[in-house]
């Protein structure tokens, strides 16, 4: 069964896009009457089905909205600088999706290597990744900010700093409370510079270890996604 | 500090291979008397340092092995059905490494769209996360084996298989003892034959649950990884 990603889903006749409609009928070879799956991006599915078949406007019909099965009881944030390597940003990105995380953003740091982060390219990564897992949950994902921008939003529940430091001994996985929202920070190869180590101290953050493993930025951001589903699942 | 990775280390002197002399003359421009680190891969390391900077057979010194920071409680045995794309593998024995696991074996299964895996590519790709991750452990990589002599193995601990369907209820990380040795059997895209769970059950693994997310056989190998660490972390 094909899922088709519209955000502007509603009950009754929608029309998908050029890109979409090719993709349906040309390659797809949906034909009137198929039916199809609609998410929103927002935690809804929709049965639907093709009304019209045409190659550059087709039209589906959508029954009404059924909640997905992933709602979850809290709204986890991750905020990552971007490894020099783009492939293990886009790699994070599709991990996190599967996994489940509602919004992701990336920072500039003093010691970043990767100046410039595609954030289309992320978004359609994970509207891939989203089709794939069966998720009716599209994380939202920021465009690139420094660290010090960044930090002046506000947050909701718990945040957290990992921080690569002998002092640092509380653990994520015994730190995060389940059932919060939370919003965990993740620094560059070369670790955040103590300057703005301060900075997040000052803003709320609280430092945490994600173990005695060295990890890469990448690998680390994904250990802490699923750490807060896996504090979740089991205290259920 | 260079970390070398020599499974033979004793301490004393040894020679490196030519292909690792070569790299640490000529790459790395070490020289007589620079320090450097030795691993064997089996939970040691060496505080080392070059004796003789020749090209094409330098001569490490090595001081007395120390246990490596990674000594865990568990041993840990990983088998996937190998991915259709091999990047997706390697990803895998890369993030699987850096969070650490004993031993992975990749199987032959009824629903395996790939039917190769070279084991050699994936011991480097281990051996480059291993440095990389500064661990001492290196872990085992088995060739590819059909599940039906796979399951003529001795499982020590508990041994349990990921499979998706409504009736498996148990999560992986409520039915995982912390301090327990544990073999995990991943499937593939397919997932497993009614059969191939059917002799799993028989010989002794027990059917376990992820969590309600669909994930990609390298993310639930991965996810099943760090879960084994999360429950001995947290249970300490």
């Amino acid at each position: 069964m094909h899922i088709f990603y519209l955000p502007e889903a509603a009950e009754g006749i929608v029309k998908l896009s050029e890109e979409e409609s090719k993709h349906a009928i040309r390659v797809l070879r949906l034909n009137a009457g198929d039916p199809v799956v609609v998410t929103n991006g927002k935690g809804y599915f929709f049965d639907a089905s093709l009304v019209v078949a045409h190659p550059k406007q087709a039209l589906l019909s959508l029954q009404q909205p059924k909640p997905g099965p992933d709602h979850r009881p809290f709204r986890l944030h991750l905020a990552v600088a971007a490894t020099k390597n783009a492939d293990r940003m886009e790699w994070f990105v599709e991990k996190a999706t599967e996994i489940g995380i509602d919004e992701i953003s990336f920072i500039l740091t003093a010691h970043s290597e990767r100046k410039h982060v595609n954030a289309e390219r992320m978004e359609k990564i994970a509207v891939s990744a989203m089709k794939q897992s069966l998720k009716s949950r599209l994380p939202i994902i920021n465009p690139q900010k420094t660290f010090a921008e960044f930090l002046q939003n506000q947050f909701q529940g718990q945040a957290f700093i990992a921080w690569i430091d002998d002092n640092v001994k509380d653990l994520l996985s015994t730190s995060y409370q389940s059932g919060m929202d939370c919003t965990i920070l993740i620094g560059p190869e070369g670790d955040f510079a103590q300057e703005e180590v301060q900075a997040a101290l000052n803003a709320g953050f609280r430092p945490v270890s994600l173990g005695n493993s060295r990890l890469r930025t990448e690998t680390a951001a994904m250990v802490s996604v699923h750490t807060i589903h896996l504090i979740n699942q089991i205290s259920r």
